[in-house]
């Protein structure tokens, strides 16, 4: 696919790719986008989207190139967008501006974009080509991707344990398991996530705030995103048998929290940044698929979650989740400390859930693997 | 400490390390040795130490060298032996031949030697030095070293397990977690263990053969270990209960086994190569210490485990497992499956034995890590 596309385009879409990234923590539910303007060789224009009703990156890039882009190629990383939202479509700012031709890494599955974007700029004779570096432009934006595309939010199972796959002792003490290192890394998860999923039990038995906390973000998150410009991802609570109390620690922090579950419930000695979410189970699905479906409907595109091995379990079981990352610490806790997920349905090794092995790391003392589903057991 | 050394120093012990590994699979009891000769910078005889019984690297590198050994340099990864065993000693042969330089990549720990090969060298006027790799050539004998600075094997405890460190389903199927390239794998690694340790429950819930089949050995070790050479690796079995019978496959093929236990054995209806180890647990050491030190003294050098959980946990508890190797197939198995390791006394979490990250790498769709013990949990 990228053989049409010469070195010289590849540098700059990685460019793109590079500004796109400095959306990474802050544009949901938008997906991650960023635009450079080449004329002559030169980079003429550099913009990136940074947040939802703010600039998209093909204006922001627009401006900085002023006249300069009359002639100009552009490099974006996503298909600019047809449809007039909070902002009027990219293609027909491209256009205006006199852009000669637009090098997109990916067509936008956005069903308000899909082809449509290009189709604007083909009819008004701008030259343009899909597909140079869709991978890298495929993983900035797994959550947009997943949603537009499935109806889904792209759901990220986090699991500490020890060696042996435990993740607390027999009495429950799990603190900590891994190493300082590897829970700062967890904080630089969560901060990119749209919204960090646990449940009822979690919150009972850890009592967790379940917030970034911009001071324990890696430095290397740090220097990328200043403490101004911090989002507080949304904490979904699952609470189907309404446990969760005004008293836990969640609502100390005033940013939202969605407590789910299947009926109506009273707020009134909640806090106002706490919302009740009724999700019946859908005919066909489970309830957790059910709670996916309107949580992406919400505009949830992606969830960080951190939760015992009984919503893990199910999660896997049930086909949600698209990534396992696992923080592994150099430590033995034995047979009667807690496993890592319930999975009540599996008997024959046959049927056990498949993975594949997509990358590991080293933090510290603690090992970081990350693992995507082979096949979904559903 | 290397300091001392040129970068051609290295280059010929790097050399004799190589030529060492050739004896990697066969040298048990004995340590695997290399040795290079050199005379104006060029290599004038090559040796390695094969099996027990046979020529010493040294001397099969001066067979090589005949007069060109005169006023030559030996680079030999471990110390000149000084004594009169099944041969002469090296350093005195490295001496008759007018070797004026020997430079060991260790001293041997060897009791029988642990310098004296040096001085012997030192007062006949030929020049040495000590350290240059020696941390490879430490990994090249961890067996034998251990023995002889511990009067204990090198305990290497393999375990097979998912991602969340299952082992077996509830119902004990087992065959296989992993895949065939992992299991190729161990093949390999039971090729070099001078014994591969089990228990009679393994034996009677699994009735493994727990040999080396070379048809099954990875093509790299093939390579290097033809057929004709397998050294059958001695096959332990802890039985103090007396449960093993000759009708289970350990039996079909004619290498040794030793039945371990505290009292006397009637033999009578096993086939001649299997023999009785009576072992009493010892003043102020657990039995499986005290066993280990009598496999040491019965020159045992390193030892493969392949066995369940309670022989797992108690290696673990005691302090006697050297090396963790885990093989992670990319499965989950669930909670209700059986676990890697038991350790019964193990409450608090600040108590869990400590290991440290060695290596890793990628086998087909599985992964091997290997851990080293941080502190031992005595």
């Amino acid at each position: 696919m990228s053989s049409q596309f010469s070195e010289q385009d590849h540098y700059f879409m990685q460019t793109a790719l590079d500004l796109a990234e400095k959306g990474r923590f802050t544009t949901t539910p938008n997906p991650s986008v960023g635009c450079v303007l080449v004329k002559n060789g030169q980079i003429v224009g550099r913009g990136f989207h940074f947040k939802a009703g703010e600039l998209h990156a093909e204006v922001m890039a627009l401006r900085e190139a002023g006249e300069n882009a009359r002639g100009a190629t552009a490099y974006v990383t996503l298909e600019p967008c047809s449809h007039y939202g909070r902002t009027p479509p990219c293609a027909k700012g491209l256009i205006a501006a006199g852009v000669t031709k637009v090098i997109a890494a990916m067509q936008d599955p956005n069903p308000a974009v899909a082809g449509n974007g290009l189709k604007m700029l083909a009819e008004a004779g701008v030259e343009s080509a899909v597909g140079l570096l869709q991978e890298k432009a495929e993983s900035l934006n797994q959550g947009f991707l997943k949603r537009m595309r499935c109806g889904l939010p792209f759901v990220r199972l986090k699991m500490a344990m020890s060696l042996d796959g435990k993740t607390a002792m027999e009495n429950g003490e799990s603190q900590w398991i891994t190493g300082e290192a590897a829970r700062r890394d967890v904080q630089g998860e969560r901060a990119k996530a749209s919204a960090i999923l646990s449940t009822a039990q979690t919150v009972l038995a850890d009592d967790p705030l379940l917030t970034v906390r911009w001071t324990q973000l890696p430095a290397s998150v740090q220097q990328n995103y200043p403490l101004e410009n911090l989002r507080r991802p949304i904490r979904i609570i699952l609470d189907r048998r309404q446990l969760v109390r005004p008293e836990h620690k969640l609502f100390q922090e005033s940013s939202e929290v969605w407590l789910v579950g299947d009926r109506e419930r009273d707020l009134s000695a909640f806090p106002a940044f706490c919302r009740a979410i009724c999700v019946q189970t859908e005919a066909g699905k489970t309830y957790l698929q059910s709670m996916m479906a309107e949580l992406a409907k919400r505009q949830i595109n992606s969830i960080w979650v951190e939760a015992g091995k009984n919503l893990a379990g199910a999660l896997i079981e049930e086909g949600l989740a698209d990534e396992l990352i696992l923080y592994i610490a150099p430590k033995l806790l034995g047979d009667k400390a807690r496993g890592l997920c319930d999975l009540p349905h599996l008997t024959r090794l046959a049927d056990a859930p498949l993975w594949k092995f997509h990358r590991f790391c080293q933090i510290d003392t603690d090992i970081k693997m990350i693992y995507h589903p082979l096949k979904h057991n559903q």
